[in-house]
């Protein structure tokens, strides 16, 4: 059996992707523990256990099966992304795909969409990231902060990564909220443009995208406030309960922007509508404004032998004032009806 | 332990967001309690406290916990606002969080929304307000004239702050259905001013955000109606069942405004497209009714030697009657088919 | 205590909002009883009470509530109109508050909504009804013919009471079928009239109140058909089974109509603007056989000294002729591709 | 007690009504029955009676009643059309109601709509139709043909009768499929008549009948399949399961057709306003190619006494052939740009 | 009893449509096995028999009918394609139908639907494919690969295949993905193609056909995940909750395709006739250029005697210097307003 003797070779070359390996006693870390080293510190049976992953290779993974005994489908979740979020309950363990998002850093708005799965067994929690760029250092700084909590063991651990996850989706919502804000006012200035169609789609594209991430964790969150596993103890489901109310805060507000940004729409079209009958009404206005003199004009340029004015001296400085004055007066009779 | 030395100072510079904390006994305003004093007032166990905060301080709010034993996730909540509506049951207590509404004073019709949070347990509430303009002393004035109803204790007064805070959204309703009926005549009258599109939207903005702040609510008063918790008495449910009652006819009420409005935003989209076409007529015809005489006038500019009409002493006047004829011709035939 | 005494006075005074007041035995009507003697004749163990009241004053009210012993809020709720159609069951007592609706005697069609609340316990019926111009006469004497049926007691009354109210939805129903077909023909006729829109909306808002109206009964009569309570008695169930039947019906067809007004809606704007492109045509093509003839008399007012036709005896008879025959074959052109 | 005797006499008149009536034994078909021998033959315990009636009478139909036992409220139903499909199960009978649709014969797609009602009790089988065009001749005679199935009694035949039934919606479908095919090819193919638009308004008013139809199926199917009534013994329930699968699959295809004609709907008003805009610049650009000439006509038709060309020999050819030249050239720049 | 004898000659005959049919045991195929000899196969208890068919006829499905006694109603549908995808469960065998889809191998994008069936028994399992083209050859390898897992039996090959399946519908998602993304750049470029709108219905279309054939498959999986039938063994059932998953993702990704193509074609619509107001804004503008020398052109045509201008020798030069100035003084400003 060479895989001991191979295990630390394989994956000193992959150990990239182990960005975080610890254990902890009464909720103080007390020692890294390489990956190769994780079944032993697991059989500590007063030591927790806390791994974190950044897109592992299959060997981590395999490896990281073998210390802890994770399920074959769970696993193979896991090497994967573009999973949907999700619970899975096994036996004595518990495995939590979640997405993540940000916004990109650049100036336009684009939201960047990675992954958090996590294992949770009795005793040790492994995340791993997808794409997702933010790490969790800063949860596990904030856990091995309050010891006392973090001695609370997995459920405590679990609940704080994925408050972490579902705290990412409230500044991406205010930023919608903000380009719509925009949108609303671009739309009822008056500004008929191309692009502000453009940008009610990609909105809306957005918050489908969110939708999709954020709704199926009100299932996932509210099964662990119910659960009645071990693995998440009675005083760590309200707070499950607690990221439940959050993820559903979310999906409403999605559901509100996504409604009013359908609404947008259609107004936007409605005063499209309204610009062109305008801009019709200002380009029929010019049109009579010019025909009437043309008319005139015509008129004298008729050639009949007995046309009085035409003989008269002030015939034509006269013509061209009655076609001015005709000019005026169309031009204030519009004006009042507001076609121009 | 030097909490009990600097409380009072605290809570002194504090006591701002303290606006109502009293004692009853047998419904009976006995005692103004102190902050500082809740907690042994509470031991008296013939004693109800009733305490009403405006946006507390965190301080504040941490003397409640300790003195009636509160629980940190409904602390946390009370402290931030922008909570969706909710109930969470704990062991003895529950929170209760409900957004309330008002109408602007000013002439424009716009929405304030505020919070009210509302922790319920045996024999004290407490509620919280946040940015609600409309205090609850005529709640608590209205309960303090019926004491062998006050004497019902917590069940009691928190049906009565509810049925304050969801009798708030009638007027609203009232209102909005108000600004759709002047947006009927608006759209139906023919007029299609792009401001009417504008008023749309944002009555549907508000009726999503009013949506958003109720149906919660239906969930809330219905769990409350069917509890079997101490805290609500079973004479107490029916109370609650009404409140329940008062909340799906808001939600109906406004899911009706929501329909009527979308169908008001499409007719309103019919009707411009319908008055496009009625401008395009009439632009039609008055371009007929001046190209006609143009035709004319161009004839008799013709440089032909032989027309015979030329030469005629008549010639002129008849053609311009000719011409007046043409128009006036051409306008009755138009108005006949109502294109002018 | 005086109220014995100043009741007979009170009661008289209010007594025209009794419209009925009996006492049945065995299915045969056997008094008239004064309201004040109400609570005596219930005491008759075997006797029926029905009741019939229009808009009760409060006085009115109370006096039932102290002689049937009913609860606080249905008699708040009975006092005041603007109900949502519901049921609520209390311990020995049944409170009902439907919606009727009538289409007003006038010529056009406006559907008048009313209130019907009943009260319903062992051995007493009570309806009160609201702004409902159907007055429950009918009810009471087709019951009254049916004595064997009129013996089985409150549950036959309600039964019948709700299904006169059921039934007044039917021919509205038939009236609104009538209007979207005559709306159809004038849609589809190619008269893309502003009323159209206005009349589809106003449609729109009926069908909405309506179903606001029949909707919650779904619920209420289901409940009805599978109460276990003694009200009820097991026999009458399949009678409001029958009711839920129909309230379905009712709602099934109102959605059927919503569905296909939006239908008609969306066609009317597709219509209309099918309607625009063919003005527009129209308006294209006679511009155009204006405006060739035009340019021809243009091109014979040019002032060269060399144009051969300007000095011909036929020629302008020949210009006049070529006018026309350009202008024919263009209208003719025109009508062949269906621009005119 | 003169009904016996009255009974002949008034059942002969009414007897078109009865289509078929017959006594089976062990599948076989023994005899026929006369109405007024159905009490009698039912008697015979070992007899399967099934009984086709059109349109009844109302006499008819009480002497049904009181031969079987049958409810009241079944019979009313049965009465009447404009039944909504719905099940009712009684103590020892079921009424079942369904809608028989057909495509009219003539040359345009027009469904009639019949109703087929079924008495279903032990050891009979009654159905009744409403202007069903279809007669359930073919049904009786395929089970008479299978003895075998046929002795296994009235949930056999309630199964063929109610498969017959269901089968007649999916030729309707095709046919609807096919419309909408037809629709596809219209509206694509950038002509955008008027008849489109009424065409795809028909076709959702016929799919939304067909749903009201066929829908309340669902729940009728799924609660014969799941039945514990002794009528429909355990090995017939799987074929009820197989009608509530054609129910849902016809179900499924009437919503795909709808959303499709939906979209169909949408797309015709986008093609129409595309086809707008096509006209619109077609019209612009013949428009200006005549504008040019007609202004280069005007230029020479000016009177000043200088002008060099208006003295040349060529110079009317040559305007003549540089008004040619400037529409040809306008001519096929809206070709390249294709304007034109 | 012929039928022994017969039934080699008929087999041999429809052996076209056995595609394979094999006996395995301990995960190791050990025999080939004809149709005639399935019965007696299947009775050695220790062997697990897979069967593959295309498109059989009915007596090849009579013939296995009898040798593991499938229920009528399924071999019924197995014969018909044109199921809905459905789980039916009998006493002692299952049976499942799934729609296969894959996109054509032109280069036109289109989805081709076939039917894979499924009979799953007591060591056995039946696969019936219609019209799909792709073959199980390759699920049938890569089971025989993995003897372990084969071993199993039945519920492992039920997985195998009902994976496959589900796995191809994942590259036609990111086939209409890409194509939306197509239309996307398409729309908002701002041509206004005919094209596109029809490319958006094919796509809505075919998204429709995929969300019929998919979504059934979400109770499908989600009861073969919870059955607690012998057939699917404890640990076989995390394998169907994995596709579940599977399918309630694709089922997401539709609906989320769904509803941005909606938008997608609504946004269509507005930038439809965002160019229609620009196009007439441009012919607006052309037409005002050429308007205004036409008019000057008619000033200096008419017949006064006494214009001064007509007189100057520079006068025509002048009149066309002023002409061309005042078109391009309109020019600049129409390009400063953005309507050229």
């Amino acid at each position: 059996m060479p895989r001991p003797l191979s295990a630390p070779k394989t994956l000193n070359m992959a150990s990239q992707s182990v960005i975080n390996s610890a254990a902890y006693h009464n909720g103080i870390r007390v020692a890294d523990v390489p990956l190769a080293d994780l079944g032993d510190a697991w059989n500590h049976s007063d030591r927790f256990i806390w791994v974190g992953l950044y897109e592992p290779s299959e060997q981590v993974l395999s490896f990281i099966q073998q210390a802890f005994g994770l399920h074959d489908l769970a696993i193979e979740d896991a090497h994967n992304a573009h999973q949907r979020p999700k619970l899975e309950v096994y036996d004595d363990s518990m495995f939590v795909v979640m997405r993540t998002a940000k916004l990109s850093a650049g100036g336009d708005r684009r939201i960047e969409f990675g992954e958090t799965h996590m294992f949770l067994g009795p005793r040790y929690v492994i995340t791993v990231r997808h794409g997702s760029l933010q790490s969790h250092v800063g949860v596990r700084a904030r856990c091995e902060s309050t010891p006392n909590l973090l001695a609370k063991g997995e459920g405590f651990v679990a609940h704080a990564v994925m408050d972490f996850v579902v705290d990412q989706y409230f500044p991406i919502i205010d930023a919608l909220e903000a380009e719509l804000d925009e949108l609303e006012v671009h739309i009822f200035s008056g500004v008929s443009e191309r692009s502000v169609t453009a940008r009610i789609y990609h909105l809306r594209r957005d918050l489908l995208a969110i939708m999709q991430a954020v709704s199926p964790l009100i299932d996932v969150s509210s099964r662990l406030a119910r659960t009645n596993s071990h693995l998440i103890s009675a005083d760590a489901r309200p707070y499950f309960q607690d990221i439940h109310d959050h993820v559903v805060c979310i999906a409403g507000l999605v559901d509100s922007l996504q409604q009013l940004s359908q609404t947008a729409l259609e107004s936007n079209l409605a005063l499209i509508s309204v610009s062109q009958n305008d801009d019709t009404k200002r380009l029929a206005a010019w049109a009579a404004i010019l025909a009437v003199p043309t008319l005139v004009a015509g008129l004298y340029g008729m050639n009949f032998k007995y046309m009085p004015e035409t003989g008269w001296v002030w015939g034509y400085p006269a013509s061209l004032a009655m076609m001015g004055l005709l000019c005026v007066a169309l031009y204030m009779r519009f004006r009042s009806v507001d076609w121009l």
